[in-house]
């Protein structure tokens, strides 16, 4: 006996594993989970992917996720049209928001520029990126890219296209994690902290 | 604005949290891979889990997993009928098989009895299991429950079916792990392969 899953239950197990973070044991547990408990909320979550995976798409302004023509922040007029966050993923667009302290709006690049991988500028879209830049009205380009290598090279690549349309460019503070011990923070991100330290006002 | 998410893209993220051990965060970024970079595979994973959800059923004799009326296993009369091993959950089959080293058939429990969550004999499956019990040729039956309070109550009903039917009842040896260092072996662990110790044979 080569298996004693049927051929059914082997394709579950192996199409889970497409998720992120879900290998052989995880996707075994998922699908019998779903099977023995749950099957209620497995058609719901059969339901609720196949209606995103047919409806979501790219907003045509900003590039996050959604199934309208734009998204929900786009199509506000809410917010301050001065300001534009560049971002590389749909959920940093999430973190910011939920700090409630950004109010302008958001351009999400469709991952990090990384040659060896074969991501060049046009893999995350920076023509629309180019365009959105040249809309009346933006003075300055925040850049909220991952600090590694592809996010550097992604932020340096955006920097360049936002100073040759002469708007300001500013990019996240790096240094201490607000509540984190000193002696559990890296050598480079304290390196950072110092470099950027700044003047206490006193008065 | 309530959500930067729209409404799909947050079913989404609810429904996949179905999923055991996955989270909000996990669910976000399950959902935006699917998205960003797996549509495919993501319309594969529908297919599977339908697939799945509507076919497969529990064997008729053993309670296994399978999209057939008996499971690989019960099918096969290459196995020795005289033992049947009864786990409380379809995975602890496979983790059993993959030792190579049980070739009976299998019963599988449809979880544990735990009277103070409402889990009665009845719903694991008790009776189907008695009637196996009087299947002829039956001569050992081998409890492989999990070590826990709902297990050891379990596997207590099943050796109790199993003597009123005159059968011969083991469970699992409980001991130290093949390649774990004793001090990071619990104390009940170490107290019960102590209790259990095996004469050595130096002939």
């Amino acid at each position: 006996m080569t298996s004693l899953f049927s051929p059914t239950l082997q394709d579950g197990i192996e199409a889970l594993q497409c998720l992120p973070g879900v290998g052989p044991k995880s996707a075994q547990r998922m699908l019998f989970h779903l099977l023995s408990h749950d099957r209620a909320q497995g058609l719901k979550l059969i339901d609720a992917l196949q209606r995103g995976l047919m409806t979501i798409h790219h907003c045509q302004r900003c590039q996050m996720l959604t199934e309208q023509t734009l998204c929900q922040c786009c199509q506000s007029n809410q917010r301050d049209a001065r300001l534009l966050c560049v971002v590389s993923a749909p959920s940093d667009v999430l973190a910011i928001e939920q700090t409630g302290r950004y109010h302008g709006y958001y351009f999400v690049l469709l991952g990090q520029v990384s040659p060896i991988d074969g991501v060049g500028p046009e893999e995350v879209g920076f023509d629309k990126l180019k365009a959105r830049l040249s809309d009346c009205g933006l003075e300055e380009v925040i850049l909220a890219m991952p600090s590694t290598v592809e996010g550097e090279a992604t932020a340096f690549l955006v920097s360049e296209a936002a100073k040759a349309k002469g708007l300001s460019c500013t990019r996240l503070a790096q240094g201490v994690p607000v509540g984190s011990d000193l002696s559990f923070v890296d050598m480079q991100t304290l390196s950072c902290a110092l470099t950027s330290r700044e003047q206490l006002d006193l008065s």
